[in-house]
């Protein structure tokens, strides 16, 4: 096809997608008011039902082949469309309909499953993560597919229902199954932007470990004042744990080894960072937070990307009700995780951060560490031609080419598909910094998703167009 | 009446509590049945009705005068038999009505509000503190009034529905109407026995400072990946907050000011408190605790009477469902109370400790302190007639004398009562260690229950005795 025919395509795509919309939105409000909770058992049935609606949509747009493979887990979905040839590139996107919890929930404005059009977003647990960007994606495939009866390039499409715990699943499907995933470049569309004008893709995530720390002491719960004094609190003991693992004025974390592998971050990159356009006021903003803080002697954007962090999430096992009650628990249990840096390893400072407890536990005590989740960070060339291209469709689609940054977030599967894939991957994603991910009302700006459709579609069209100018495939 | 005639009304008056045991059980099983909770909003009108089941009891027995105090708060029942005439002493005796509240609701082997009795004991929330207690004391009057149509010496009862919420409206009413509880000397039954055999008298009980901390961070919950080493960490500051309150090693607590009027325990006191017949074996017993432990250089039996201590009971505001939430909470709200030794203050010890967590809390969140209810310690002669008295009375019913300590506990309203009335205190009671007060599956010992009830009749008579022999009342 001669580039001025491929341009007029693409531009009738483009149109189509404009166009398409309000029934793109319906369809994003049907795959919304799924609750699709993947860590909530009583939720299960509802996985299923998400599962089976994106088969039969990608069934209904076009795609070649369409699998729901019954993991031993919640089901993953596959697809695809080869009809490219062999001599095209292969994309492989990826996506996840799992969301996360939606508690509490009468801090919801709008029902978390009942997707709610307002301020141009719409609001929904998984609006943002991740429903709504892998909509976008699955739109730009469906105009392809619909103004000229095919695609591009060759894409795969592996979409999770176990991103929000682990992509355990997913993971094991990666490693044992990586021929039925074989392709040329990874996008993962699960991220953010840095605001509705400015594009952001990822040369790397941080990696997760999440830890239950549980202390336990009294077999029951004890009456404090008959017996305060005389036995350990669980609870007294949980704290001075928690607090002896961060020091309280360098905020760096005081479990011996923990910073042993971490990359030392050259000048050149400090700068790239640096040129962020996203400053202190910025995130005071979008926080909301009385000010920042963190680890001494790196800026707020190094402390959420290129440095690890520890945070407590919750500690259960006492009295939290109204009003007070007078009681030594028998046992306080908390809820900690580590963002790690490229190149910690996640189950080595489980163990280092394990064994750091034990040692400061008293043995008045019985002391449980237990691993819920532990995910490797990714580093990720940004010179490769899949990443910039994808640069140049953001370019294309929302008017700015893509910043770059190492992301806070985990992305548990994507080392996994950098290591069975040996393909670059391209991190990034249509949410903004102030969608509510992971907290109440959660939303989608529409301007994103709009724009986000627009730049898959452009995305689909570089990547032929590099792989005709480069015969050898991105 | 003649020596030999008072000791065969006596014995008629124990006959008949022992023929009477099974119909006090039922009327025991009735102010069980009824859920009156003080702190808990749902349950106002449970607490009017356990209030006009007491005052209904109370006329039927054939007190001479009952009312019910429509006080700003629960309701406070009164009741007086005065016919014993002006030379003969008053006896005062104090109960509440008022239970904790049942959760965790699972932890129940049986409901908490329907009273079921199984080896040996009776298992409902409130059998041990207060009402199976309380009971025990109206089933004596009960059986000096049917047996003789009087009672030995003049007796008020003081009943009231907010001991497990400081008391805050019968304080109110010790110190604005004295005159309506004017005695020679006051009961308090609300406390344990060492174990079934051997009965324990309180010289002193310790005061109560319960706060609320609460840390503020960003605005909303955070998503931690995102966010994570950016902003601050409201738990992570809370727990470093509530780790600085006590030293890891002394457990002393490390606020300036704290021991500052505790007050120095001579070597006679602390043997006093060797005696006492419990050993650290016994405490691990009671507790299931895997060791004691507790403030450097003291026992385990200084430690919860004449120590002061620090508790946590719960820390609230984030994450601690099943799984796994990767959340920056916006606050972090930890419940915490301290037990009081004399002579600390309660509302002085609430200021120095808010102090010091102010000091400690970084500028980069917020901190709010509430003092939830402050109570001071009391501190008795435990020479005095009246509370001697009592010790015979347990020898005769138990055939033990009684112990003494001081109570670890808080009996808020104590400190009013020594204050406004000026009489000798006797704090005692009927429970058990491991009644579990406070916790799921509290339960009465029977054996203690009708004993208890032959102790307070007894004491009527040995009060009336020494008042006889000494015509100074006690």
């Amino acid at each position: 096809m001669p580039p001025g025919a491929a341009s007029e395509t693409l531009h009738t795509v483009i149109s189509h997608l404009r166009t398409q919309q309000q029934s793109l939105l319906e369809a994003l409000h049907e795959i919304l008011s799924i609750p699709s909770v993947s860590m909530d058992p009583a939720h299960t049935a509802d996985m299923t039902t998400a599962a089976q609606w994106l088969a039969d949509y990608l069934r209904r747009i076009g795609m070649d082949h369409t699998a729901i493979i019954a993991a031993d887990g919640h089901p993953i979905v596959i697809s695809e469309w080869l009809g490219a040839g062999n001599t095209a590139p292969t994309l492989l996107i990826y996506g996840h309909y799992d969301v996360q919890p939606a508690d509490p929930a009468d801090a919801w404005h709008t029902p978390p499953f009942v997707p709610t059009v307002r301020n141009n977003a719409m609001y929904a647990r998984g609006a943002s993560d991740d429903k709504g960007q892998l909509m976008a994606a699955i739109a730009a495939l469906e105009a392809w597919l619909h103004v000229t009866g095919g695609l591009p390039v060759n894409v795969r499409l592996i979409i999770e229902g176990e991103e929000e715990t682990s992509s355990v699943a997913l993971r094991r499907f990666v490693r044992t199954q990586p021929e039925r995933l074989q392709c040329d470049a990874v996008m993962i569309i699960d991220s953010t932007m840095l605001t509705p004008q400015q594009p952001l893709i990822l040369y790397g995530t941080r990696g997760n470990c999440y830890l239950e720390v549980t202390v336990r002491g009294p077999a029951g719960d004890l009456h404090s004042g008959t017996f305060g004094g005389a036995v350990e609190n669980p609870f007294n003991v949980l704290v001075r744990l928690l607090a002896a693992l961060q020091d309280g004025v360098t905020r760096r974390v005081r479990v011996p080894g923990f910073y042993d592998r971490v990359r030392a971050v050259d000048d050149t990159e400090r700068r790239l960072l640096a040129s962020l356009p996203l400053d202190d006021a910025a995130l005071l903003r979008m926080t909301g937070a009385p000010a920042l803080a963190g680890e001494a002697g790196f800026s707020a954007i190094e402390r959420a990307s290129i440095r690890p962090t520890l945070d407590i999430h919750g500690i259960g096992g006492g009295f939290t009700g109204p009003g007070k009650k007078t009681v030594i628990p028998a046992q306080a249990t908390a809820k900690i995780s580590m963002r790690l840096v490229p190149y910690q390893a996640p189950h080595e400072i489980a163990q280092l951060v394990t064994r750091f407890l034990h040692e400061q536990a008293p043995p008045t005590v019985t002391l449980d560490v237990q691993v819920l989740s532990a995910s490797h960070p990714v580093l990720i060339d940004y010179r490769a031609e899949a990443v910039q291209a994808a640069s140049r469709a953001f370019e294309a689609a929302f008017g700015a080419p893509a910043a770059f940054t190492i992301g806070g977030g985990t992305l548990p599967v994507a080392a996994d598909l950098q290591e069975a894939l040996r393909a670059p991957l391209v991190i990034t994603g249509f949410g903004l910094p102030d969608d509510n991910m992971h907290a109440p009302n959660e939303k989608l700006n529409l301007d994103c998703f709009a724009r986000g459709c627009e730049m898959i579609a452009h995305y689909l069209a570089l990547l032929a167009a590099s792989s005709r100018a480069q015969p050898s495939a991105p």
